[in-house]
């Protein structure tokens, strides 16, 4: 906060994490409070090489209403009422604060103008919206120095787009379905931290750009309202798994780890195909993934990668870094400089390794060959902590929009 | 049957349809007896387009083992555990005969010689044993006169091939799954015949050639081992499913025939693709027929349509004959001269349509170019009579192997 006037703008900025959940959301059990069918299970990505950057400031001095720009574009914010509902929430907060200490000046009474911006390209295919209501909801949270922790916040950050609720905690992040009719019981909570087990990696495989076959939110509806084999995998799957997943985390055991996380990604792409009509997010390029990380273990004779695929085709291999020669060396020598993104922090480790891990000849040629025609980009990343508190903030003290 | 010497050369041919399942069979109780896991149902394809022609001969001046001549090439019969199973029922029933009526020669005692031969290429992507063993079953069935019924037969193919069992009748064929052990109540019965509804019409969309993923056989086993929503498929779903179709089938209802084929072939794929490995047998050519296929009935504004999948990528597209130009039309215009197979019988009808049935404006573009580029030949059908007696025997009067 700075109050650099009579009218003083007042500011907090924040960056928030995407992350990707090994034990998949799909489902809600109530639309309106994005209350789910059932838990799921996240890693936390590092922010060295994805993050949203947010400043929430309020001031006397803005035109009296709500302002929300995301990356330099103004939003129609009134029509948006999962933000709304975010927005009213923290200052429904604010509010009480103010009432127990009088002296504190009224920001609920003041209009917000928050200026948001993400690194990475909507193009790379990323939900952004997890980080985004992460980032937006911290921020906000600290503009108005709320007591909540971020296991409270993670309520009202659900509110704005589900996964976002996990956003708020770094390193391995359960959302706890609840079963509470109000949804106060559904919310995140750290099942380890990301210093529990620094070592987990990923590479994110960006696959050529197509038009998405339906969005995530009709898509989930879809779903629950006519898949046959949905209610199995609510009910009963995915609370063994949420068990055994966490287990293997606590004892970071890898090769429990991946199958969990490939045969969940797999029984959510089944109901999604059983739904009606069919909706199909894996194409090709993904099943190409699918098949190199099969291969890959096999030519090892150990499980040393695992894939995931959310409501798209680009795959999220997982691997720990001590295996960063046989998983990403691999896919390195396969894509070489076909895709982009061989850099950033990630990369450094990777920087001299000249042969695959595993000779090409042991993984399928026709994979191979379609991977190297459909991933146009890669981002190297790894486990990381959640949102943190700096100061390069997107609005100077005279309340003006900057640019990151 | 004919003797032509005094070691005479009994012989009886008989052709036998390819049937495409509707309600899928994907998964054995006893692979040995090939008990299925749920019922199945299928329609038999017209033999005016695809068949297996089949001769059983059987006499003393063949080498004192059976022979089996598939396409030309002889079979290793005796490490064929499925063949010989088959022909050790036949044999077995033919004893009882002669055991009933001293004065019938003993042909259960002389060696066979079996020559089949498909009319399409195994190219082609059909299952092909299904025709062949119910094909093999009827010809000796015949040779031997066996007073057994084709539902009684159809629990001595079903030990060849599970879905061989439901090509030995016509129309709309069911096979009950049963319940004893000993597989005996496990057989296929006519749910209606092809005159009852005549009108269905197929057209199989041939995908360019690729090596299959996982062998049926060795699939349905790891899926019935590992998916954890399979059993939620066979228990609850398929047994509802069937009762709906065959009430759809009797009511000669198109629009709940394809609704329910539609969702059976997804369901079935995606306990494939929850299996452990998962198990793809759509790839991106397969989606874009569904794709095309909910346009088509989209745009026309009632269901004219329905695909299914077997475990392999070519799509079969059912309408019926009064939607000829809509549906085959509409595939016809996309496909232009890129696929072979606009010919034979069911080509007679649509030889003389110009314009697509559905403007191409109304369906996905990318579908179009896709099927394009990986159709690369279509087969028109229809549904069909069971197996026929015919006399171009692929034996001679002497015992020699003649082509088709």
């Amino acid at each position: 906060m700075a109050a650099a006037s009579e009218s003083p703008v007042y500011r907090a900025t924040t960056t928030a994490p995407v992350n990707i959940a090994v034990i998949k959301y799909w489902g809600k059990r109530d639309a309106v409070l994005n209350l789910p069918t059932n838990s799921s299970l996240s890693v936390t990505l590092s922010q060295r090489s994805l993050r949203t950057l947010t400043t929430a400031s309020c001031s006397a001095i803005y035109p009296n209403q709500d302002e929300l720009i995301l990356n330099g574009k103004p939003q129609d914010i009134q029509s948006s009422k999962r933000t709304l509902a975010c927005l009213s929430s923290l200052r429904a907060h604010r509010k009480e604060v103010e009432a127990a200490d009088s002296s504190l000046p009224k920001l609920s009474a003041l209009p917000l103008r928050i200026v948001s911006e993400n690194n990475f390209p909507t193009a790379a295919g990323l939900a952004s919206s997890a980080a985004g209501f992460a980032a937006l909801v911290r921020a906000v949270a600290d503009l108005y120095q709320l007591p909540q922790s971020p296991r409270d916040l993670s309520r009202i950050a659900r509110q704005g787009s589900g996964s976002a609720c996990r956003s708020l905690m770094g390193g391995y992040v359960a959302w706890r379905a609840g079963s509470l009719e109000d949804g106060s019981d559904s919310l995140a909570e750290e099942v380890a931290s990301a210093a529990h087990w620094p070592e987990m990696r990923a590479i994110v495989l960006v696959v050529s750009a197509e038009k998405k076959d339906v969005p995530s939110t009709e898509g989930m509806q879809t779903t629950v309202a006519t898949s046959n084999l949905f209610a199995t995998r609510a009910n009963t799957v995915v609370p063994e798994r949420m068990a055994a997943i966490e287990t293997a985390i606590q004892n970071r055991d890898f090769p429990a780890f991946a199958e969990i996380t490939m045969r969940d990604s797999n029984g959510f792409h089944a109901t999604c195909l059983d739904s009606w009509p069919p909706i199909f997010y894996m194409n090709d390029v993904s099943r190409a993934a699918v098949r190199l990380v099969h291969d890959i273990n096999r030519a090892v004779g150990r499980t040393v990668c695992a894939y995931t695929f959310d409501a798209g085709p680009n795959a999220v291999i997982y691997y720990l870094e001590k295996e960063t020669e046989l998983v990403a060396g691999t896919i390195k020598a396969i894509l070489g400089d076909k895709a982009e993104g061989w850099e950033g922090p990630f990369y450094e480790s990777m920087k001299d390794l000249s042969a695959p891990g595993v000779a090409l000849d042991k993984v399928d040629a026709r994979a191979v060959d379609v991977l190297k025609d459909g991933v146009s980009r890669v981002i190297l990343t790894g486990v990381g902590e959640g949102p943190v508190s700096v100061n390069d903030h997107l609005v100077s003290e005279k309340g003006e929009v900057l640019s990151a």
